[in-house]
């Protein structure tokens, strides 16, 4: 049985570890531009311009990098009681926790991987303060002028032992529809793309080639225009920031990407997908062959390297 | 009581009549870059590059402009059966009818203002011959090399007497989520914007000054990136295709826009929303009042005098 | 005799005036994203990442807005004297003074209508101090992380009570070479743009409705892209900074443009020609009827009244 | 004794020779978007959009790939004589021919590496036929609406035995100005880049491996945008052209590249500098080392290995 539509909203916030927090809060404030909203132990709550509940990213300080929460704004009140009880009817444990970052009731599980996830529904809708009030009512918060200004968190990419047993607990216990995926001549699901939304993806599930548990292959921010991607290439090269790979089309999903490592480690995303968005009820999932896969990238880039072996936090890099 | 969420998954296609079918034809192939998909009486079958379906336009040889027919694609079936059976409960007529371009079983009816609205389910998906294949299998068509190329019809903005009848009867009778409107300060409201996924509209009313029924302010397609904006502009400019307007940024949905009267008579817009999308289950309706609507656009520009004058088919204009 | 091309190798930088200092500072670095290199008495040196030189702009308090110098950089230290001494042959005044703002040497004189030109050769090459290092050799400055990050000062447009004078007087004594003009029915040349360099024109007069002198319509500033402009505007829709009009396309030299006031008053262009050069040796001077200029810009926008109301300093409005 | 500045005004045109002539005009004209103005007998004339004068590229049918001949147009007719005389003088042999493609009376020779060159200063201007009849008057063509619709030839760049023989032959005969080039550790110049505009380069040098002569690296056609050039990669992957590497942007001179073979074997560039420009009539040479060349691309991306092996006529692949 599967959720229905809708049940699942969006992915909401997601708190990312780093053991260089000063780095991490420079890189998302000066070079992605997005605004501090408070500070919470050694945690900082961060924000996009577009973002309509309070808070995008918590980053916080710690012994290593990775992903330590991903949270999902569920559609409604039934939505999310309907959620809670299905995943404990499958056998998961979870339990009801007070809501970070200006959501409320939460109720906290892991996937199958051991990625903690949170549902929520109450959400606090961010008030500008006078100094970023925007030109225009439908719009949350001015567009900031340092950084690229990202508008939205778009995704999380994780690393998972088992990609199908995660994307299953995905698709039926939180109702989210597959898109793409990468077969393996084996049959192995070696990557799944999903989606709660008219997005083409809000998640990702890729084989964790070293076999470990709860880690982070990336997450991803998305731009208004390619051209941001490009200035923002500009601007991690003049501070010094790694770029990994790109900027370049992806065939799977065909986003505009740009992958940079933050101070703290975690690989990041720019994105930006043009206007593609899947709006078919009855999306037929298109499967990438292993041969498909070693074609590289849209126009024929190469899939580099340190995508097969980096991840956070690093096991044995 | 509202339809669920996700009965009308999309807006489908649209029957356009011009009194000019060549020139017609030629401005959407020629300069948006649509494709011809085949021809049935004085009916031309077009279609943009991201259209899963077969069919995106019908441009239809008539006496006049206007539009004949919007069709919406339902999310399933049952919910098709539903969306009819409500129509019919609430007192409209409708009836079933072999749907046209590649659609299966339609329910034909017409909204309050007597704009005729077409539900299906079944629908035929495209498959492009040897000189249109893509170069990626997730897009079902290659990018056209001639005109714009533009992505996907986007929205059609109806012209009513009675804007909030009609808004309601898309809210409560095809389960629309208002997202923006105007109200005039007589508590009247002008116009609606609505959506149906998770774009921030697909559907508009704004009022008829005419108070005429059945007419036509605009149908837009979506391209990609603004830059084509400014391209088409430039195509426009120098092919005689009249620019009524832009390109500039709405303060409503904030669109970036250009406006053209197709050689029939009828506004196209063209329009780029960047990134945007409303994400929230419960987004608040955003009021704009008649002192707002008079500051015009976002950057300034005076809202075009004709923008009040021209509808089609034109009424004494 | 006109002048050997290249005696004047390019515009250097501008001084401009302001009774509003820390505004208009503010305006240039927070929303243009220039940088500060330095403080004299009440002046405030300014520079562009590009710019190979010292300072592109120098910002002073007064009692009121305008422009008080505009620098020249000659091709070499005998093109400079040449220069100098047509000037003084032609019966014009000017006198060696030091330079300003990292230049050597000047020679200091006036346009027919008073505007204040310096002429100069030796210059200080910019060193970008650790914070600014760029990523590539090839460049004086990292791109700024601030606001828009223009790339030069493009141009600057004088308003002169007799344009054709003015005009002569750069053509023959400074080498310019006339690319656009408007010319009225009447025969009177209206405005006229002329180059130095590759670019399509460096400095415009345009004809000065007051009969007043030594005015400023506008000083201009290059955007790597269009899609820079589009930003800008949003930045200043944002932040409150009047925008006059655009973004639009001038029919005259097709440049992509954005007009806004600074806080100071004088009229700023952010403008982006694409890569539109005149490389034509031999380039007919294209001129505008009354009649085509009535259209308006490029794609139909009427040009805005203010236009011919406001320059700086305001005389009368 | 180097030459004036201005001798040489810019690069004119091109003739590129193909061993499949249908396949490089297809190329041509409905991928890059380039207009056919004429044939004689195996050779195709073709023009861009901004081109003033009549042709910008000719394709000859031949035995085999590589580029035939540059013709650059000069500031004037006694700046012609004066090049002519001065390469007879420098011991080089040239002949005086009827020019090719709307030029008139042109001087033939080669440079040092036997790269065929045309000099000549009289020229054609292009009337648009009415179907190509241009929006504004100071642009000669409209801007096609089919394929990229690149605005000009931008530069050259030559494989030769010997690098620094053929640029001081460029830059003492024809008074091109050295702007960036790389150094190998063992002193050898591997390339270097020279313009005669304000543009940052107009022909290139690059080392032959093979020792062979008179061949092509690539020629390079500019864009408009940056977007234009991500539009271009989409259609070379729908249509099967071969993309070798980018989209991405050179360290070296900063250009937004990307690099496809054409249906004939040569090479070709689409490349962007948005508004860069090389303003200072006194620029210091910029030497990069091969240990900087080593670093790759400006945003990391490796050089191809076949930017190494691969040139036209093909030696020895």
């Amino acid at each position: 049985m599967t959720a229905p539509w809708g049940d699942i909203a969006h992915l909401g916030h997601v708190e990312l570890l780093t053991p260089d927090l000063d780095g991490t809060v420079w890189f998302f404030t000066d070079i992605l531009g997005l605004v501090e909203t408070g500070r919470e132990g050694s945690s900082v709550h961060l924000r996009t311009f577009d973002d309509y509940e309070l808070t995008s990213l918590i980053v916080t300080g710690h012994s290593t990098s990775g992903i330590r929460r991903t949270a999902f704004r569920a559609g409604g009140p039934e939505a999310l009681e309907r959620r809670a009880e299905a995943i404990r009817a499958a056998g998961h444990e979870g339990t009801w926790v007070k809501g970070d970052a200006g959501t409320g009731r939460t109720f906290l599980t892991t996937d199958p991987d051991g990625h903690e996830l949170a549902l929520y529904f109450e959400t606090e809708r961010y008030q500008a303060p006078d100094d970023l009030r925007p030109g225009l009512k439908n719009q949350p918060q001015a567009k900031p002028n340092r950084g690229i200004g990202v508008r939205r968190l778009d995704h999380v990419n994780y690393l998972a032992a088992d990609v199908l047993e995660c994307a299953e607990y995905m698709q039926n216990l939180l109702g989210a529809k597959p898109t793409e995926q990468i077969r393996m001549d084996s049959g192995r699901i070696a990557a799944r793309w999903m989606t709660f939304t008219n997005k083409s993806y809000d998640v990702v599930y890729t084989e964790d080639w070293t076999g470990s548990n709860g880690r982070l292959h990336h997450i991803a921010f998305a731009t208004d225009t390619r051209e941001e991607i490009l200035r923002a290439a500009d601007l991690c090269l003049d501070k010094g920031v790694h770029i990994e790979t790109g900027p370049h089309k992806h065939a799977i999903q065909q986003t505009f990407f740009l992958y940079v490592w933050e101070p703290g480690g975690n690989r990041i995303e720019l994105c930006n997908p043009l206007t593609r968005l899947v709006l078919a009820p009855d999306w037929e999932l298109i499967t990438w062959t292993e041969e498909e896969r070693k074609k590289g990238q849209a126009w024929g880039l190469k899939t580099i390297e340190t995508f097969h072996t980096h991840g956070t936090p690093p096991v044995g890099e």
